[in-house]
C-alpha cells in the first residue's frame, strides 16, 4: 500500500486530492501497488468534503504515521512549510512540492537532508506549474552542458501583457482584469515585480549548474513601469514586450542571472506565448534549442506535476533519484554583476527638443536605431543601443539626462 | 568505474561519442563515479579516430566484458539490433537506444526482457531527437489521464512542407534540395512516405496507452501528393499543411492513431514549426496542453538523448527505472478504423464545370466552406467538410467521383 499525505488544502492541495482520487486506479497499476491519500492537514474544517474523513490538523498525525511514505507539501510559504518539509524528511519520508519560495531559498539544505536519509525532495510542480522541466532538465539532457535557459515563467505578468500588446489595456486595467479573473493575487507584487519569476530562474539556474543560486543573487525588475507607448515603439521595430527570466553560462565560467521584461523579436517563438502560458527555453551543447511549453499555474496543472513526483517517489521507494546542487554560500560571486555584461538597450526619452538630441546620442552610441510611432510628440524620442557592456549604456544616459527625461529604458531579448 | 559500450558508429554513434567525451568531466560528476567508454562496435574501419583503441568488430567483447554496464544501440535496423539488444539485456546490461524502429515493433518485448533480467531499456532518443517527451510522458504526466498526444515528429518532411509553404517550392524541389542538405535519405521513403512518424507515434501511444501499439495498427499517408495548389487553397484558408502523427483516446476506451497530412490552423503553435524542428503537444486531464519543441533529429540533437540515458542508467544500476506497455498481439481492436471516427476534410476537385457542381456538394455536405484562390481554373473548386464520420465522406466523394476527379483530400486538423 502506497500512503500519501497532502499539507494544505488551498488551490493546489485540492487539485492534487482531485486528480490524485480521479485517476487513482491507474496511479496505482504504475506504481505497482494500491495508494491512497491517508491525511489531508489543513487548519481550516472542510465538513462537507469528500474526504472529510481524511482531513487532520495536527501535522504529528503525518510525521508520526510509519506508513507515510509520501508527502506533498503544498501549503506554501517558507516558515511551517520548512519546518515540515525538515522533519518529515529527516525521518525519511520523501517529500514533494510546489513551493518555489522554500526550494528557491532552501533548496540544498533539503536536498542534503533529503540524501542524508534515503529520500528525495521533488519539485517538478515549483517552476512551469504542469509543464515538464526540472525532470527533462535534470534527466533528458544531462548529457548536456547547458549554455542557456530563459523564458517566459510568470503567466500572470504574461495575460497583463498580452492584454496590453493584443488589446491596448493599460497595465492598470489589465491587472485588474487578471485579478478578477484570480490569475492575480489581491497583493500582486510577487508577480509584477518579478519576485516569482526570479525564484524559478533560481531553480532552474541550481539544478543546471549545480550550485545554489539565492534570489537575492539575481537583479529582478518587474513589468509596472511598461507602458503603451513602448508597447507600440516596441511592436513598430518588431518586437514584443515579455517579462523573461534568464541564466546564462559566461565565457569565464560565470554566470548571468537577470529577471526583467525584455524587447523579443516577433521571429521568436516566445514572442507567440500568450495570456497565461509559460515557455522555457534551454539551450545546450549538444541539443541545440528546446522549448517546453504550457499552463505555468492553476489547480489542475500544477497538480499534474506534484501527483508525477508523488508516482515518482513511490515507485522508487528508498532509492535516492539523484537530484541536488551545491551550497553556494561561501562563494557569492559565481553570479556576475548583470551591469558588466554586454546588453543592448531600448531607450525613450522626453525632451523639449527632442530631435535636437539626436546629433549628441548618435555620437554616444554610434550605429543606433531610432524607431517611430504614429503621432510621435515632438518632445519624445526612442531608440535602440548597439550591444555593450551595461554600465557604458548607463553611463551615456546619465549624460543624456542632463538634457532628457530617460522615460523608460528596456533590455532587448 | 561506469563502463560503457558504443554499437555503431555512425551519425549517431559519433555524436554520442564526440558529446560523452566533450563532457565527461561533468557526466562523471553527475553519476558519481568515473565513466568512460570502453568499446565501439563498427565493422568498418576508423584508423584515423581519437578513439581508434577502443574500436571492436566483435560483438562478444562488448556482451562477455563483466565491466560493461550499459550499451548504446546506435545501428540502427531490426536485424542485428534485435538480437544484440535481446542478449545484452539477458545478461543483465541495460540498453539505451535512438532506434525507434525496433522499439516500435518490439518494444512491449524487449521491455519485458529488460524488468525480468533486472536492467533497463531507455530509448527517450527514439522519438524528437534530443527533445526531452518519453521521460516528461512517463514521469512528469503520470498524474494525468492522456487525453491526445500529437504532433510533427519528422523533421525532412517538415523541411520540405516549409520549403513549400514559404517559398512556393515544388515538393520534387523541396525533396531534392532536403537531399543536398542531409536531410533526407538518398531514398526518402520512410521520411515522406510517413513510416518514420509512424514508428514515433506507435512509441508515444504505446507509452501513455499502457499497451503496444503496432506500425501496422496505424493509417500512415505521408506528403509526397501535396501540391503547391493545395498549400494555395490551405493558406487562404488560414491554414498550413504539416504531417502530423497523433493517438488519441475515444470515449469508449478504444484509440485513434493516424499519421498523415493535415491542414492546422495558423493559430495553432504546431503552425509555427517550421524547417528540420519537431513538437509534440500531449494534452492531459490534469495537465492541460504542453508543448515540447527542438530539434527532432541530427547528430548532436540525438546524441543528447541518448547520453542523457546512459546517464540516468549509470546512475541507477540494476534499478529498474519501470518503463514499460504491455503487449497487444492478442487484442488489436482496441486501435479503431480511422474510418469510423469524425473528421473535417479539405477537398479539391476537379472537373469541366466545376461550379455546376456546387449544388451538388452543398446537398452531400451540409454546410461547408469554398475556398478561393487567385487564377482559380474554372475547371477547378475546393472545399472544407463538415466534422462528420471518414466513411461518409468517402460515400459522398465516391458519388461525386462519377462528375468530378477527386484531385487532393486532406484531413483538418
Amino acid at each position: 500500500m502506497g500512503n500519501v499525505a497532502v499539507i494544505g488544502y488551498g488551490v493546489v492541495g485540492s487539485g492534487t486530492v482531485e486528480l490524485f482520487m480521479k485517476n487513482r486506479e491507474s496511479i496505482s497499476k504504475k506504481v505497482g501497488m494500491d495508494c491512497d491519500i491517508k491525511y489531508i492537514l489543513d487548519l481550516r474544517d472542510f465538513p462537507d468534503s469528500p474526504f472529510a474523513d481524511r482531513m487532520t490538523k495536527s501535522f504529528d498525525d503525518i510525521l508520526n504515521d510509519d506508513e507515510i511514505e509520501v508527502v506533498a507539501e503544498v501549503v506554501g510559504g517558507t516558515t511551517f512549510a520548512y519546518d515540515y518539509t525538515k522533519r518529515l524528511l529527516e525521518k525519511g519520508k520523501s517529500v514533494v512540492t510546489s513551493n518555489k519560495a522554500l526550494v528557491a531559498a532552501k533548496g540544498a539544505e533539503l536536498l542534503k537532508i533529503a540524501k542524508e536519509h534515503q529520500c528525495n525532495y521533488l519539485f517538478e510542480a515549483s517552476v512551469g506549474g504542469g509543464i515538464p522541466i526540472i525532470r527533462p532538465l535534470n534527466k533528458c539532457l544531462a548529457g548536456n552542458e547547458i549554455l542557456q535557459i530563459s523564458g517566459i515563467l510568470n503567466g500572470t505578468t504574461n495575460f497583463i501583457l498580452t492584454k496590453m500588446i493584443k488589446e491596448q489595456m493599460s497595465f492598470e486595467d489589465a491587472l485588474k482584469m487578471a485579478q478578477q479573473l484570480g490569475y492575480a493575487e489581491a497583493d500582486p507584487t510577487a508577480d509584477v515585480e518579478g519576485e516569482d519569476a526570479c525564484r524559478k530562474i533560481c531553480i532552474l539556474g541550481s539544478l543546471a549548474y549545480g550550485k545554489h543560486i539565492y534570489p537575492e543573487m539575481v537583479h529582478c525588475s518587474g513589468i509596472t513601469r511598461i507602458t503603451l507607448d513602448d508597447v507600440e515603439y516596441a511592436a513598430n521595430a518588431g518586437y514584443v514586450i515579455k517579462l523573461i527570466g534568464s541564466v546564462r553560462k559566461l565565457e569565464d565560467g560565470r554566470l548571468n542571472a537577470i529577471v526583467c521584461p525584455r524587447l523579443v523579436a516577433g521571429s521568436n517563438l516566445l514572442a507567440s506565448v500568450d495570456d497565461v502560458y509559460n515557455a522555457i527555453s534551454v539551450t545546450g551543447d549538444g541539443v541545440g534549442d528546446v522549448l517546453f511549453y504550457g499552463q505555468g499555474a492553476g489547480k489542475l496543472p500544477t497538480a499534474s506535476a506534484v501527483v508525477g513526483d508523488i508516482i515518482d517517489c513511490l515507485k522508487h521507494h528508498h532509492k535516492v533519484l539523484a537530484l541536488s546542487w551545491e551550497d553556494s554560500s561561501a562563494d557569492d560571486k559565481f553570479v556576475v554583476n548583470y551591469k558588466e555584461t554586454d546588453v543592448s538597450m531600448y531607450v525613450r526619452i522626453k525632451a523639449e527638443d527632442a530631435e535636437a538630441l539626436k546629433a549628441a546620442i548618435s555620437e554616444m552610441f554610434g550605429k543606433l536605431m531610432y524607431i517611430e510611432r504614429a503621432n510621435r510628440p515632438d518632445n519624445e524620442i526612442a531608440f535602440i543601443t548597439p550591444n555593450m557592456k551595461e554600465s557604458d549604456i548607463d553611463a551615456n544616459l546619465a549624460i543624456l539626462s542632463h538634457s532628457a527625461e530617460i522615460a523608460s529604458k528596456i533590455r532587448v531579448y
